[in-house]
């Protein structure tokens, strides 16, 4: 791990008792108490429902929680792109899938170099030219190359529009000789925030049918799909009542976010607790209401919902992001002051794209820091 | 650097002319013909209106482009935090204002480091008991720091409230034995991106008023402020006819982006480019008038305008954000269908936050790739 100022500085807190006030800030703080639980939770919902689990890998983009889940019964992880799978096979995560196509060359080569080192990696495909292309490359480094066929179920993001679409593409693979027809996926991703629980639950078995249509469709010719994969945090408790998936892609489940808070998870189901906060210092606070922190939009995702205030700052202050590294805490009607050095806590909004912000988790236990873990996967296209 | 997988693909393609289509994609593209004009232009501009230059480096996050800046006649950079002046320091660019307070024990301590290197950082303060801190560590370190007030001219974010808040500290700063005044600061962030040449001309003009009373009561009191600084890329037409600083803080004239191409620029004085493109490849094309491409928002900054296609699509296209990877390419009522393997180039929307989810630029000249620069300060707080 490279020594950056901040991780040179931070290191040194290692194991003292409540000093986490004193990291640098802006500084992710992982809870692993809480991200363990959230990992257990989801893998006794797995074993109890009889389906796998490949969590996805692009929420976290980190080595030790991916070890977390797979030690906690994870058959692998799951990635978005060929940048993420290399940092998470070097590292010795076996059990990856790529969840979207990988489509240039150079990309495919890098492939061959994962299987080259014992990294089984899976790769989901949409098209017929990307085949040619896999099952060419494959063949000249003399090596097999499982692929699922992405089906989609709504999004039109990626995968293949059909169950007819599916089929051909699924007969294409089992002429291939150097590609191995694994399986299907179908990842509802505009199903995954509706907030009422009654509607996600039906939009799940509305819109997953085109993929059981084309799971039943390939059994009739022989072509039975060993992995049926897809789900996520927000439809897992509909994805294993409906009779198909083999196993579910949950990413957020481990993190949690203010996105998924503001979900219906179903009180008596879903019990998972943000792991992940973002811990801030205010700045200044010159003007009467207002304080300013040094979070800004260069360490929180602005595509979902504003952070949540958590510690530091009354009850009724409200974050608004103001410029690249600041943020804007509203006091409201109260007169509290908050004075620079304060360190104000919030939950992260989309988790995702605001962990890919970062370089670093800053692990605690009963407010102790533990453990510095690198985002090793940010930035990995 | 760090040989991640992406630039031990990318760097075999550095001399191969007309080979910028196999970069591995979603990659950041930095033609240097127009970044060392725009450098060019804006230096022009500062000596014929006899004002300093010290860019912004939050903008580029790069050593290489503050190491043009300079070369171009720049008396240095600012930095938006201490890790972003780490970087530049221990890459020797001399010249570093960081422009928000700094806060913490630690963080100060850094400064300290700074110093002792050679350093001769120059740090903004907004507040009595930072000061306090600044000059007892100082004092410990037994060095000297350079000092400027932070005043507020309407944005609230960080700065002292009027003119006589300016004045207190300065008097202060004045007797403190390691703690040098070096001037006053007010930036207009509020004023950058006035879409009316006029309004934004006018608003200059009033809100800069609060840091020239600032500074005239400062000379009365026979603290005159050496430095004067502020401004902005959407402002320094105007910044300059206000005799008023001494230096200017521009930062995306360099690089430019879909924000600043939508403010009004008076055609006759401003002849920036955009420098930055993101390169991206379809990854799947199977629905009508569609077609997803691997740059969503953890490769594009999202507080902004969306990005503007500028090749490899039809005229009426037109970006989405598509999730965390992806971007969604509507391609409106053409015929014109798009193929995996196609390469979509896209201008930048925010250039800030945008370049600070990357790792490298992709230096190009005529189409070929001439360089890889690392984004080292992406991250650093």
């Amino acid at each position: 791990m490279y020594e950056s100022f901040s991780y040179r500085s931070n290191k040194n807190l290692i194991g003292q008792q409540n000093k986490i006030n004193s990291l640098l800030t802006p500084a992710l703080v992982l809870d692993l108490d809480i991200l363990e639980k959230n990992i257990s939770v989801m893998s006794d919902f797995a074993k109890k429902s009889g389906v796998k689990l490949r969590p996805h890998a692009k929420t976290h983009k980190c080595v030790e929680i991916a070890q977390q889940q797979i030690s906690a019964g994870a058959i692998g992880v799951c990635c978005a792109t060929i940048g993420e799978a290399v940092v998470m096979v070097d590292n010795g995560i076996a059990g990856v899938l790529i969840t979207s196509p990988v489509i240039s060359d150079q990309k495919i080569s890098e492939l061959v170099r994962l299987q080259s080192i014992g990294g089984k990696v899976i790769v989901a495909v949409d098209n017929l030219n990307n085949l040619k292309n896999l099952n060419k490359v494959m063949g000249e480094a003399d090596q097999e190359l499982d692929v699922i066929i992405d089906v989609d179920v709504g999004l039109k993001r990626t995968g293949v529009d059909g169950v007819e679409a599916a089929l051909e593409l699924a007969k294409f693979i089992d002429k291939c000789h150097h590609l191995i027809f694994a399986g299907i996926q179908g990842y509802a991703g505009h199903l995954q925030h509706i907030v009422s629980h009654h509607e996600r639950n039906e939009s799940v078995k509305r819109d997953l049918k085109k993929l059981s249509d084309t799971r039943d469709r390939l059994i009739s010719v022989g072509l039975k799909p060993k992995i049926i994969t897809g789900g996520g945090t927000g439809t897992h408790l509909f994805d294993v009542t409906i009779n198909l998936f083999t196993e579910l892609q949950v990413g957020s489940y481990a993190i949690m976010d203010v996105e998924y808070l503001n979900v219906e998870s179903g009180k008596d189901f879903w019990s998972y607790s943000p792991a992940l906060t973002l811990q801030s210092t205010v700045v200044s606070s010159n003007h009467t209401g207002i304080a300013t922190i040094d979070a800004g939009l260069k360490s929180l995702a602005t595509d979902g919902p504003v952070p949540i205030i958590i510690e530091g700052a009354p009850d009724e202050a409200k974050y608004e992001f103001f410029g690249d590294e600041h943020g804007k805490i509203l006091l409201g009607d109260t007169n509290t002051q908050l004075h620079p050095g304060d360190i104000v806590r919030l939950i992260v909004p989309h988790c995702d794209p605001t962990i890919n912000l970062h370089n670093y988790y800053h692990c605690i236990r009963n407010n102790t820091l533990v453990d510095i873990w690198s985002v090793a996967a940010r930035g990995m296209y």
